[in-house]
Parts: structure tokens; sequence; C-alpha cells
């Protein structure tokens, strides 16, 4: 399992990975699952992972080795690609190329092909996007309205997001409520898990403000962690009873 | 869609559950979801359910008309069972009837057989208990360690959950813990709606202490809402940014 989450505001991204894989709770490690490509000032693009992790994988390494576009007969890369929306589609080209190469074989032994990605960033003039890509390799982009994406393991850690995020907010305000909403998730789902990669994007700097990498021993996250749990429990204590009778 | 929590305490048992049914999102209706079954000082049974509302319905009809027990040729209803255990398996044997007269016609129409209960109570001398029954009629136990279960849409309610609620607590702050737990599954799925049925059940009185409809316009439930994205809010801005940088 994995727990991804983007999101796109008025002055950058933020992109929040966990790092653990799982194949079965006896096999468990720990796999970096937000990458960066980034040349300063022309481009930086942040892609992250969720599902199979060998289909990610592979994904990821044909996007660096470049996958031939059909319609123009040029091989593409990311690092290459000139544009966001080009850069979403060659995703979704590879994400279906995989299938076609390793779909057959998983499904005759009643595996899925499940792997999603989330890929956002900036590309020389054009605007800073953040897309979700499916298996299918078809993919959604986030906007004013609904300014975050989420894979893996979504649902514990979306009701903070939904709450808390606006488009206007301080980029590490973003980060603050994302690493609050991995918090809620760490806690209810053992195949999410520490270490966590972040990365940080200015809206046309086009290069990664913030790349850290979270661990057990940081300080700053357990005080978050504790903050939030214990002003959990101080707001519940405060809420009077149910005051309802049987009518 | 639906949501329902079963919480089981020193005190006694909480049972929540919303009435939300969608047939796609063009086909919302509310019924009940959460059935009480009661001889005062004789036994006490809450029963609700997620999944396929027919077979959810078909299943409560037939707890009521009764179901023949092959082991001993009796027809069995809840209304007579003579132990929660056997309330728990008789629910089961219903559930899988329901699957051999209908599971086929579901599944040649790439249907789901899908349903699942709560099922909480006492009976006679025997202990409070609950227990969750799944779509091939097998159940488990709530325990110490885990006085709560759920069922249907249940990740988005889970982390308070699994945040503060313990055995001894209060049953009414348990109740309280649960309506909040509604709330967040109500703002993050919209299969999941109002109004919102619920049980109280002291230990050992065998009788329901509390029976309760909260709809739209209930002020202690509107209170508690806002009280508790106003304390969210208030807490995520009193969290210091992150301090992070690129290393």
């Amino acid at each position: 399992m994995t727990y991804c989450v983007g999101i796109l505001l008025k002055d950058g991204l933020v992109v929040l990975a966990d790092t653990r894989t799982n194949a079965g709770v006896d096999n468990i490690a720990v796999f970096r699952k937000l990458h960066v490509i980034s040349k300063p000032g022309e481009r930086v693009i942040a892609l992250s992972s969720a599902g199979n992790l060998s289909h990610a994988q592979t994904v990821v390494s044909l996007l660096n080795e470049g996958l031939e576009n059909p319609a123009t007969g040029k091989v593409e890369t990311l690092q290459a690609v000139d544009s966001m929306f080009h850069a979403a589609q060659l995703v979704g080209r590879v994400v279906r190329h995989v299938y076609e190469t390793d779909g057959e074989a998983m499904e005759k032994q009643n595996g899925r092909f499940d792997v999603s990605f989330l890929l956002g960033g900036q590309i020389k003039d054009g605007r800073l996007r953040l897309f979700m890509v499916y298996a299918a390799g078809n993919f959604i982009e986030a906007s004013l309205e609904t300014p975050f994406l989420q894979i893996g393991e979504h649902k514990y850690g979306k009701p903070i997001l939904d709450r808390a995020i606006s488009y206007d907010m301080d980029l590490y305000d973003a980060l603050k409520i994302g690493l609050i909403s991995v918090d809620s998730t760490l806690r209810s789902n053992l195949a999410v898990g520490l270490p966590l990669d972040m990365v940080v994007i200015r809206r046309d700097t086009k290069e990664a403000e913030l790349i850290y990498r979270v661990d057990a021993g940081d300080s700053y996250f357990n005080d978050l962690r504790t903050r939030w749990s214990e002003a959990l429990r101080a707001t519940h204590l405060g809420i009077p009873r149910p005051p309802y009778k049987t009518k």
C-alpha cells in the first residue's frame, strides 16, 4: 500500500508520499515512491506512484529511458517532453505499454494491473499543473475547486484535506495539512509507513524549493502528531454529551 | 452506501447507522438500516445492515419470519433465539440462504452479493455481545482490545475511533465519538446521509435505553459538527509551519 497526496496552490505545488511497500504483512520494505526530475529554471517535475511496485518501477524506468511516440516517431522522456500536458500523455502511454507487456500474465494469475501516478510540475513557459494518471493511462487534473489529488490509501487522510485545504493558502501550511493527513493514514493502515518523502515547488521558479525526507526521529513531525492528537482529545472532551432521550 | 458503527463498552452498547441508500447518484432514498428487537428484561438486539438493500431487507424479513435450523429442525427467529451466539449463527445462516437464492442471478448480471451486518445485544442470562456478520455468513466479535466494529463506508470515520474509543468510557461519550465519526463520513462521501438512527443499550438491563433519530435540523448534532470543525481549524492553525530545508 501507499499514500501520496499532491496539493496545487496559488503559490505552488506540494507532494507527499510514504515509502512503505508490502507484499503481505511478512514482506515489508522501504522504497522511494516520489521522484523529482529537475533542470532548474527550465523544468521541474514530481512523480509519485501507488499500486504494484514492479509496474510502478517499470513505468519510472521507461520514462527515463524513453518511449517512442507512435504519432511522431520520436522517443520521449520526462527530461525532454515539452509541456506538462504532454508529460501526462507520456506517462499514460507508458502505463499502457507496461499493461500490454505485463497485464495479461498478471490477470492469468489472478493479479490486477493496479498502478497510479501523481504527476505535477512546470515546464518552460507552461503553467504549473498537477495530474493523476490511472492504470488505464487516462488522467485528470487538479483545479481551483479541487486543489488536491490522492493515490493509494486515500480515505483516512481525506477528511482533513476536505476541511482545511484551500487554493490560496501558504505552501508550508499546505505541507503541514498534508503531514496531518499522512498522520491519520499512518495510524489507521499499517501498510502506510515512514519515512515520508516530500517536495515543495514554488510557482514559476521551475525548481524544487524543498526536497525532504521525514523519518521516525523527526522532531517537528513527532511534535505535530502529539499536538494533533492532544487537540483532538481536548476537543471531543470539551463537547457536551448528547442530550438525547427516547421520544 | 452506508455507514454503521457499533461500540461495545463496559457499561453497554452503542450502535449508529445512517439511512441513505443509493443506486447511482440519481436514485437516492432514505431507508431504516438499524432495527431493534426488544422484549424488555428478556432480550434486546440491535441489527444494522450495509450493502445491497434488497438482500439486507430480505435477510431482515427472514429473521422475523424464521428459518429452519437444519441441525434441529426448528424454525428460528431473532425474537426467540436463546443466545447472542446463536443469533449470530442464525444471521449467518439467513445470509447464506439469501445468497443461495439470489447470488447466482446477481453474479450472472455482474452484480456482487454484498451485504454485511452488525448484530449486538443481550439475551436472558447471556453476556452483552457485538458481532459483525460478513456476506459469506461468517462473523467476528468485538473485544476489549477492539471495542468497535464498522460496516459500509468505514475508513473516513475510523481515525477518530482509533484515537478516542476505549472500553471504559461512558456510553454517551462513546455516542458522541460515534457522531463525530459519522460527521467525517458525511463530509467525505455523499452516499452516506442524514437522518441517523442510534440505539444505546445499557448492560444487563436487556432493553434499549435510547432509540433516537437525528435529522438535518438537530441542534445538538449541528453544534457538534460546528465545534469539531472549528476546533480542527484552530488546531492546525496553531501548529507551526514545517521548518524543513533541503539538506
